[in-house]
């Protein structure tokens, strides 16, 4: 694709600054941990697979110019790096997989010079960039399978080459069938509070020439039942090993509508979004967002009552009943969830 | 109540521009038929039982300075001036309602002088707001019966005292259940693209001392799975004589949601909204209204990506298999509908 989310230039982290979509499209480059801490948090960076990366180059921005010589010392520096990139976003499997990578990267090179450990980081932050335009090529072949010429699928929030590293994984099916000569039109979810169906998704769709309309995420129910969406596909922030997804707050909506409507509900995303440590979608954290991104929108503009209180949940978990497969880069996963995750995904 | 929506005062209509809200409560004095026209087009004033009597005296001011002094030719004024006013906005039953009792008042007074005719129809639009004042209050009867002391309730767009006279049908029932001393908690979906939930519902709750939380359209499901909502309690713009209610657009994804998750799914709305003459849902033009309702917010900050298209109906229509209950100013009406609206509500 001819847009890049995030990469590694000139010694610095270079992301596009997703705040500032759709009306201009910034670069932002990045040395410090503590700028790209504050990236992820308030989401220029955003997208779990993209956060992956992040992370990982996050630890490396972390220890780079760490002074010492000796492994204990680094060894310090690297687990309390860790701790705080861990703490900038609590759902998204991908990002703690990041940090997992560059610190096993770490302790496989803990005899050699501290210089050398650094360098195998980022080597293994590459490693995750390079493998990550890869899976969601592969999560465009298995899902684009599932696609005729002509249909209509929903999405909802970003899974798109904005997601990731330049591809995406929803989306990246939907690239995929056009690849293979399918018009494909979508219906993209706004998706309050911070519009990434409508700020996101409908932006490099409409730039990579898929017929794209933007409703409102009220605007669902309405278009299924009048039989105009032949299937609905979303991302994953993480899966747990019986299948449940947690992902943006509205995608258990779309997926009990698409229950009620027999309309097949899909579920994008790589290996590394499945924490095969949590049994099922109840031990998943959902982060709790700032009541200024519902009662502002996009922090500007007031649009709420003051006095009322305001709940706002960046998540929510769609139970593994409600999902017809998981388009993964390992293949299409269908149920029974737990024996098929495992067999295709553990080790 | 201390707040009124809309009222006759010095030989002008009084409503509140409800597009101010809830940052300034601004009264309008309009005494041209073309500006009401407007403030229902843009929506200054909205919701089914306001617009009757909108409607109703709006059908006054256009025909209020008539010159003429034979019924013929005030006739031809009448007709003129009901379809300027039924033209609108397609969807609120009321709001033809509102104008064919008005039209009737004066038929029935066609032998009288053209000043008495007009006082007839100045006479009409008074009763209906007096009326709406009463049914309100009976909704609230009939509805507050369903709620029990420390019930959750969860509502969208806004049914409530700014949709009426002064008291509200979804929102009356639980003003009812206040009054009764029950504790009701209300969840308000702030309803895209208008955000009459956010704007609205929670300005008037939080004014009449309940307890509102504001939440994103797309936290519904997720509430609902958590076990948080014992009840959702919307208002109606137009019910067929199955009981298929046209409402505000992501009514039917709280219609399926209730369903799923075995919640009670209440619509409140008076006789007046009831249009017995169609046979159900699907004989109900839905409006589809500007794009940038959706692109934009609130008509400033643009919040979509340009080159997408967007889609923006006003309302969806719930089937009457999804509705526990619709609750109306002659009592509370259950399945089967088609049988017991024709006994409860039929000539």
């Amino acid at each position: 694709m001819n847009i890049r989310t995030i990469d590694w230039k000139n010694n610095k982290v270079r992301i596009i600054d997703q705040t500032k979509l759709p009306h201009k499209l910034v670069y932002l480059n990045i040395d410090k941990l503590k700028d790209l801490y504050w990236a992820i948090k308030i989401m220029q960076v955003r997208g779990a697979p993209a956060l992956g990366a992040a992370a990982s180059l996050g630890v490396y921005l972390g220890v780079k110019d760490y002074p010492g010589k000796d492994w204990k010392g680094f060894a310090r520096k690297l687990k309390q790096t860790a701790q705080y990139v861990a703490s900038s976003r609590p759902t998204a499997r991908n990002l703690f997989w990041g940090i997992e990578r560059a610190c096993a990267a770490a302790l496989k090179n803990k005899n050699k010079p501290v210089s050398k450990i650094k360098q195998a980081i980022l080597v293994e932050a590459k490693k995750i960039m390079r493998e990550d335009m890869a899976s969601c090529r592969r999560i465009g072949y298995y899902g684009a399978k599932l696609l005729r010429n002509n249909n209509t699928v929903m999405t909802i929030c970003n899974a798109g080459i904005l997601a990731t590293i330049d591809y995406g994984t929803a989306l990246g099916v939907i690239y995929r069938a056009k690849e293979q000569g399918k018009k494909i039109k979508v219906f993209s979810c706004e998706t309050r509070p911070l519009l990434q169906g409508a700020r996101l998704s409908a932006w490099e769709l409409h730039k990579q020439g898929i017929d794209v309309t933007i409703i409102a995420d009220n605007t669902a129910a309405s278009l299924m039942r009048q039989g105009k969406i032949d299937m609905v596909i979303t991302g994953a922030d993480r899966i747990a090993s019986n299948g449940d997804s947690a992902n943006k707050i509205g995608t258990l909506n779309l997926a009990i509508l698409c229950k009620y409507h027999k309309i097949p509900f899909y579920v994008a995303a790589p290996k590394s979004t499945f924490d095969l440590n949590i049994k099922s979608g109840r031990d998943i954290a959902i982060e709790m967002r700032d009541s200024n991104e519902v009662s502002t929108i996009m922090h500007k503009r007031p649009a709420a009552a003051k006095g009322a209180k305001v709940l706002n949940p960046a998540f929510d978990v769609t139970g593994h009943e409600l999902i017809s497969g998981i388009i993964t880069d390992k293949g299409l996963i269908r149920a029974p969830y737990k024996k098929n995750i495992a067999g295709i995904l553990g080790k």
